[in-house]
C-alpha cells in the first residue's frame, strides 16, 4: 500500500484543469530527491525527436501529455484497478536531451535510465520519437535480451537511412536486435501498414524471427486473438512494451509525424493495452505524439489514456511481485 | 398533416447556407407567438453551462447547432420518414439563462418548460450542459416519475461535487431520482466509460436499480441488442431521452468538455437514436456540444444529425397518437 | 518494365517533404512533352468546383493532394504491388478550368481528356468537385457507354438544381446516363446516406436500373460482399471508378463540402479500392477534397492513399494487357 | 424616435451569445412583413460568391457576420451615437442567390434591392463577394450615377477576366462606370496594394478620373487626411460606400479570399468608417468576409464592428433628413 | 542577491520546451514549503472564470501561461534587467477555486492571498477572469485603499449584471471602490473602447474621480505620454496593476473572451508595462487569457511577455527597498 | 529582356491556385537542365531545420512558400517593377539536406551553392532555418568576406549552444565572421529583441564591429532612417541579405519557431525589403517559416511577399550590370 505522499491530487480538491501539470497529478520526484527510493514506477518525459526524418515535433510530446494527463482519474473504468493505491508512482521529470546532437542525446538518455534502473524503478516513458526506445533498452536490457510487444504502423527495423545513417526513428529495433537488447524471437509487432520503400525491414524480421502482424490480419482476427498470440510469444520472461501512437488510425490520433491511414480505432487502442495483463512488463513507452500537428490535445489525451492502461498492468505486475 | 407555415425552407429555394439559421430551417415561433398553439414539437436552445466543472463552452452550443442544422434536409435517408409532414414542428427560440447564477438559471428554465408543457408541446432541447436536463425533467415529470434512456460516457449520478455542490453537470440524474422525477428502475445508461474518481455513482445506480451498460458491453453486444434491452426497460410508459454528445468517440465529436476515448462511431451514434422507434418519448435533449473545442462544426453536425433521428421518432410517436 | 525516367523520387535520396510536389513524386509530363507518348497512366489535377452548390473549395484539391502525395512510397503495404515498376506513370499537370464559367470549363476539360485518351493514357483524376466526372466521361465513353463503380454518400443523380440548373455536382451522373455515357445497368453506387430532399434521384436509379447500396446495407454486409456484387455488376467490360471522398465518414475525411455522418472508416475506405482488383478500369477519379475545410491535410492524405490503391489496380490491369 | 419593436435585444435580458442570431439582434423583418414600411435602414445578407476567381467562401459571410454581430452593443464607444434610437433598423434577411448561375443571381439581387429602394429603405449589405456591389448599384443608381468611397486592396476595375468574362469580383466597378451607375469623378479608392498583373485597371482609373490612393500614400498621410480628401471628392451628393474587408491587413482580417499584406490595422479600419460622418450615404456594403479561412470569427467581428460604424453614420444621416 | 535555489532552469541546460512547466522555470514553492519565507515575489495561477458572462475559458489560463512562460529567458532584452538575480522569485502554484460556486471561490482566493501577504510576498497573478482581481485586492488593501493602473478595453465598473448580479468580471472595480479597496482618485483605466450598453460605468467613473483614457486618446497621445500621466495619478503610494489581455488588439491577443478591435499593438502592449518603472507596485495581475480561443498559445506568450515586463519593475522596486 | 521561357504562368491563363506550384510560377530548371545557363536569378528551396534548437518545422518551409508564391503576380504594386521582364528567373528546385546529419547537410548545401555560383546565378533562398545561411555564405563569400543586412529578432551570433554545439540556428553568423565570410564592420542587424540568456552575443557584436539596431530604436527612428544607415554601412560592395521571418511581429507571422512579440508590422516588413534598392546584393534568403505553426499559410504569404520585394531589387541590380 503506497503512502499518501504518492497519491495524485484529486479533482474534488483542486479542479483537474488547475495546478502545475505533472503526469497524472503525481508528485514530481527527480532522481536527486530522497523520496526516489520509495518509487516503484516512474513516469518519465523524453522530449527528444532527434531521430525524426519526416515531420518533426515529438520533442514537445511530454509537455502536452502531462497537460492532458491531469484529466486521468484514479480508477480504471473498465477493470476497476486503482494503480496509485497498489504501488508508489511518481513523475520523475524529463530526461534532458541535447537538441543539437544525436550522439550526445543517446548518451544522456542511457545515463538517466541507468540511474532509474539502478534505483529499482520501472520506467513508463512519454516520448519523444521512437529512437528514444533504443537508449531505454540499453539500460533495461543491460544484462540480457528482453522480449517486446510493439504497437506501430511501421516496423522501425530498417538497417539505415539516407546513406548509412544508423540512428533514426526508423531504425531503433534493428539496432536493438543487433546489440542483443531484444530477443527477436520474443518480439511481436502489431498494426504494420502503409506504403513501403521496399521489403528490407520485413525480410530482416522474417530472417531474425520477429513476428509481424500486419493491419489486415489485425482487423481480421480482432484484438483479443492477436493479443493472445502476443502474450504467447513473449511468454513469462521480461518484456518491454513500445507503443507508437501512429499505431492508431490518424482520425483518432492526428498528432503524429508519419501517420498511416487504416488503423485501429480508439477502443481497440485501449483494448490492446488492457490485454497486456499478465505480461511480465519491465518498462513501457508511448512515443511519437507530435503536438504541433494536434494543438487540440486529442492525440495526447488518447496517448495518456493508453499510458494509464499500461500503468495499471505495470502496477498489477509490480504489486504481484511484492 | 401540418400546414405549410411549418414547412422548413427548402434548399432548392434558398441555399442551405443562406438565411437566418433556425433549427432545421423551421419557423421561429416563440412562446408569445399566436401560432404556438399549433406546434406539436418544439426545438429549444438551452445556452447554459453553469453546471460545468471542467472545460466550459456548451453555452455556445445552440448557436452552432442551429447553424449546422440548416444542412439537414426534410427526409430521413435511412427510414424515409419526413417528420415535418407528420407533425407541426417549430423552433421555439432559446430559454434564457442567467449566466451569473445557477439557481436563477434553474428557475428560469423550469418556468420556460412549464409553459411548453402547458401548451402541449413536446420539447427537443439543444444544450447546454447536462445540468439542463434537470429543470426540463422538473417540468415534464411534474405529475409523476418517468423513464429515461440515457446515452453518455458518464453516469451523471454523483451525489455532489467539490465539497457539497448539488447542482453540476455531474449530478443531474441523482437529483432527478431523489426528487422523484425519474423512476430509477426505468432508467438505462449506455456507453459509460473513462477513468473514475470512485464507485459512488455506480453504487447508487446499483442500489437504486438504474441499469448501466458500460462501453465494453456495448461494443461486445452491438447497438441492436442493447437498444432492445433499453426498449424493454422503459416499456410503454413515458420516457425521456437524454443524449450527451460525449457518448460518441471524440474522434467523431471532439467539441465537448469531458471527452472519453473508446466510444461508439458516428454510424452507431445515429443507430441508437434510430432504434428509439416505438419508445413513448415525451421529450429529448442533445447536450454538451462545446463549440470552442470544435470551431469546425463537425461535432454540431453530428449532434443535429442525432437530433433529427430523435425528432423522426418523436414525430412518429406524436402522429400515432393523433 | 518502365524506364527509370518514370521512377518517383525516393525518400532516401530527397526527403519526402522536400522538392516541388508532383503526384507521388512522379515526373511532370505535360501533354506537349515528347515523353507523353511513353506514359500509360496519367495522374491529372482538376482544380475546379464550378458545380458546387454548398460549401466550396475543391478547386484547391489538386494542390493539397499533390502535397500530401509525396508521402506515398513505391510499394503497396498490403498487396506488395509496385505500380511504378509495372507501368510508366506520370503527373500530367492540371487541366485548366475557367473559374468564371461552367460551360467553358466543361469544354476545356473534355478537350484536355480527349487528348489524354487519344494518347492512349489512362487517366486518374484528382478533383475538383463531382461535376468534373462528366467531362471526363464524355471523353472516355465517346464510343459507347461504360459501367461505373461509384463510392459516395450521394447519388449525384438529380435531374436539376435550383430551378433547372443542369450542371452541378449533384447531377453529373444523371447527365451521363442521359447522354449515353454510362450504362445504368452496369452502375453501382455504394455508401449512399444522409438526409434527402426527396426521392427523385432514387426513383430515377430504380427505373434506370442503377444499383444503389445504402450505407446501412454496406455496414451490414461488409466491404468484401458488397464489392463482390460490384465486380459482378460491372462484369468484364470497361468500367469507370468514381470515388467521392465524402463516401468516407467525416471523422476520417472532414475536408469536404457536403459531409454526411455515419460512413465507412479509413480501413474500409482503402479496402473497397483494393477490392477493385480484376475490374476492367478505364479511368478513375477521387473528388470533393476541399482543403479550406481541412488545412491539416488529413483528408488529402486519405485521398491520395485511396488513389494509390486505385492506381495499383489500374497498373495491374494495364500491365496485364501488354 | 423609433418604436420599441425595433430595439435590439439587450445582453442584460438574454446573454449576447444566446438567441437566434439576427444582425445586431434587430428584429427580422422580411420584405413581405407589414412592418417593413417602418424600416429606414435595412441590414441585408448577400450569401453569394459567384464572382470569386480565387479562394471561395464569402457565400458563408452573412451567416458568420450575423453570429458575431450579436456581440455589438447599442452604443458607439467612441462617438456615443446610439443608432437604434435614432432610426428604425431591421434585419431584412438574405437576398437569395442562385449558386449555379451568375446571371440569374445578378437578376435576383437587383430585383430584391429594387424592392428595398422602393420601400424607402437604405441598405447596409453584408456580402458575399465584391460582385454583389454591382446589382446593388443597379438598384440604387437607377436614376443617375452616384459617387463612391471604396476601401479595398484592389481596384476591382478590370475590364474582364480569363478570356472575356465580364462578371467577376475583379470587375464590378468597371461595369458600374460603363453602365453609368458610378460617376468616376466622384469615386475614390483607398488602400490599393499588392502585386498586379498589369496596369490596365489603373490606366482606366486615370483616364476615367477615379482617384486611387495606394497604401503607401495612405500610410504616409494617415486616415484623417485621406478621408478629408474622400469627403471632398464625393461632396454633398449621393454616395455609396463599399468596404472590402481585404482593405485591412490580413493579420487583422485573415478570413478573406485574396489578402494582400501591408494594410491598415484595425483601429484605422474603424477610423475610416467613422470619418464618413457628413457623407450623404445612400447605401453601404461590407464584403469578402470568407469564413472558411477564419473559423474563429475574428474577421467577421472586425467586419461587423466596421458595419456598426457605417450604420451610425447612416443613422445620423437618415435622422438629419427627417 | 537571491540564492541559486531561486534561479530559473537555463535553456542551455535543459531545452526550454522540456521539463515540468512552472512560471518562468522558477522553483515551485507552495505556501507550506519552508522556503516560502525566502520568497519576495510569488507568481500565482488563478484558474477561475466564475465571473465570466460571455465566452468562457480563462480558467485554463494559468496552465497555458505556465507552458509558454518557459520561453522567457533570464534577461530583459530592452532594459537589461535580470529580475531573478535581483530578488527571490518563485512559482507559488495555483489558488484553488470552487468551479461550482462564485461565493466559495471568492473566499478561497482571499484566504490564499491573505497568507501570501502575511508572508511578505508580492503577488503577480496569472488569471483567470477579471473578477479574480477583487479577492486579491481584498487581501492587498486590507489596511487601506490603494491606487491602480488598469489596462483594459472595458472599465469593469458596472454596478451589476443581469438583474442584480454583483460579482461578475464586469463589476470587480465597482465593488473594490465601494469596499474602500481602491482610492478612485488614484485609479486610471487605459485603452477603454468597444460598443457599450450605456454610460452607467463611465458616469460612475466620472463621479468617483476615476480617470478613463479611451483608446482614441491613447492612440493620439502615445504610450509615453499616457503612462507619464498614469505615474502622476498614482503618485508614490501603493499601487496595484491590473492588466486585462483584451487591452491589446485581438490580432495580437485573440485568446480572450470579450475582444474589442482597435487596440494597441504588441510593442505598445510591452511598452506600457515597461513604463511602470518607478511606480510603487504592491501586486499585479494579467487576466482574461482564454486558451480555448487561442490553442496556438500566441496570446499566452504575449501575456507572459507582459508579465515579465511587470515582474522586472516589481523586482526593481523590491530590490530598491532592501 | 528575358526570353518567354522564363515568364511565369499568368493567372489569366491558368488560375493562380492551379498547377504544380513552383516559386512564383516560374519554370523549374534544375542544375542539370541545359537552360540553367540562361538563368540569372535562381530561387532555391532549402528544406532543412537541422540547426533548430527550439520548436522545429522550417524543413517544411519551401513547400508552403512555393504554394503561396503562386499568389504573387508579375508586377510590384508599389514600385511598378516587373522583375521577370528584367532578367531570367527560375525555380532551381530544392537543395537536398540529410535530415539525419547536420554535418552532411552543411556539405550538401555548400556543394549545391558552389554550382549555383559557378553558373553565375544569384541565389534567393527560401529556408529552412537560419543555419542554412552559413553554407550559402561559404559558397558566396569564397573569395572574400561580404557585407550583410540582417533582419531578425535574434542576432544568431552566439558562440555555441548547449555544451559546445557549434552549428545551430543561433550561431551561423558567429561562424561566418570567424570563417572570414562576413566582414563584421559591414554587417547590420535590425529588429533585435526578446528576452536573452546573457550578453555574450551582443558583446561579440560590439567587439567585432557589428551594428545592432534593437527594436526600440527601429520603432523610434522608423524604417526609412534605419535603412538609410544600413545602406551606408554596407556601402557599394557585395552584400548578402538575410531575412528571418521572426523579424516581423508574430501577429503577422505566427508560423515560426522562436517568435518574439513587439516587432514590425507587415507594411514595415515589406518596406525594409523595398528600401534595399541600390544595395549591391549578391544573394538573399528568407528563413524560419515553420508551416506546422501556421497551416493557414499567412506567414508564408508574407514571406513570399518579402521575397518578391527582394527579388525586384535583385533583378534591378542584375539588369543594371548587363
Amino acid at each position: 500500500m503506497p503512502d499518501s505522499f504518492f497519491h495524485p491530487v484529486s479533482g474534488f480538491e483542486l479542479p483537474r484543469f488547475a495546478g502545475v501539470p505533472t503526469f497524472m497529478r503525481l508528485p514530481l520526484v527527480d532522481l536527486d530527491n530522497p523520496r526516489i527510493r520509495d518509487v516503484r514506477i516512474g513516469i518519465i518525459g523524453a522530449p527528444w525527436d532527434g531521430g525524426t526524418t519526416n515531420r518533426p515535433g515529438p520533442r514537445h510530446g511530454p509537455r502536452q501529455l502531462r497537460d492532458l494527463s491531469t484529466m486521468i482519474r484514479a480508477q480504471n473504468g473498465a477493470t476497476g484497478v486503482r494503480p496509485f493505491e497498489l504501488v508508489n508512482c511518481a513523475d520523475l521529470g524529463d530526461v534532458g536531451p541535447n537538441p543539437a546532437s544525436v550522439d550526445d542525446s543517446l548518451k544522456r538518455m542511457t545515463a538517466f535510465y541507468d540511474r532509474v534502473v539502478a534505483a529499482g524503478i520501472m520506467p513508463l516513458t512519454a516520448g519523444g520519437d521512437h529512437l528514444c526506445s533504443l537508449p531505454i533498452l540499453r539500460s533495461l536490457a543491460k544484462d540480457g535480451s528482453v522480449g517486446m510487444i510493439h504497437f506501430d504502423s511501421h516496423t522501425d527495423l530498417y538497417k539505415s537511412y539516407f546513406g548509412g545513417m544508423q540512428y533514426t526513428h526508423g531504425t531503433p529495433f534493428r539496432r536493438a536486435v543487433e546489440e542483443g537488447l531484444l530477443d527477436p524471437k520474443r518480439v511481436i509487432q502489431i498494426g504494420i501498414r502503409g506504403t513501403a520503400y521496399d521489403n528490407e525491414d520485413r525480410e530482416f524480421a522474417d530472417s531474425a524471427g520477429v513476428r509481424v502482424v500486419p493491419i489486415e490480419e489485425f482487423h481480421a482476427r480482432g484484438p483479443e486473438d492477436v493479443m493472445a498470440e502476443a502474450r504467447d510469444i513473449v511468454g513469462e520472461r521480461e518484456t518491454y512494451v513500445s507503443y507508437d501512437i501512429d499505431f492508431v488510425d490518424p482520425a483518432f490520433a492526428p498528432g503524429t509525424g508519419t501517420p498511416e491511414v487504416g488503423g485501429p480505432n480508439s477502443f481497440q487502442a485501449l483494448q490492446v493495452a488492457r490485454l497486456l495483463d499478465g505480461v511480465n512488463i519491465i518498462g513501457a513507452d508511448l512515443v511519437e505524439v507530435s503536438p504541433p500537428f494536434d494543438p487540440s490535445g486529442a492525440t495526447a489525451f488518447l496517448g495518456v489514456s493508453v499510458m494509464f492502461e499500461m500503468l495499471c498492468n505495470m502496477a498489477l505486475s509490480v504489486a504481484d511481485r511484492h
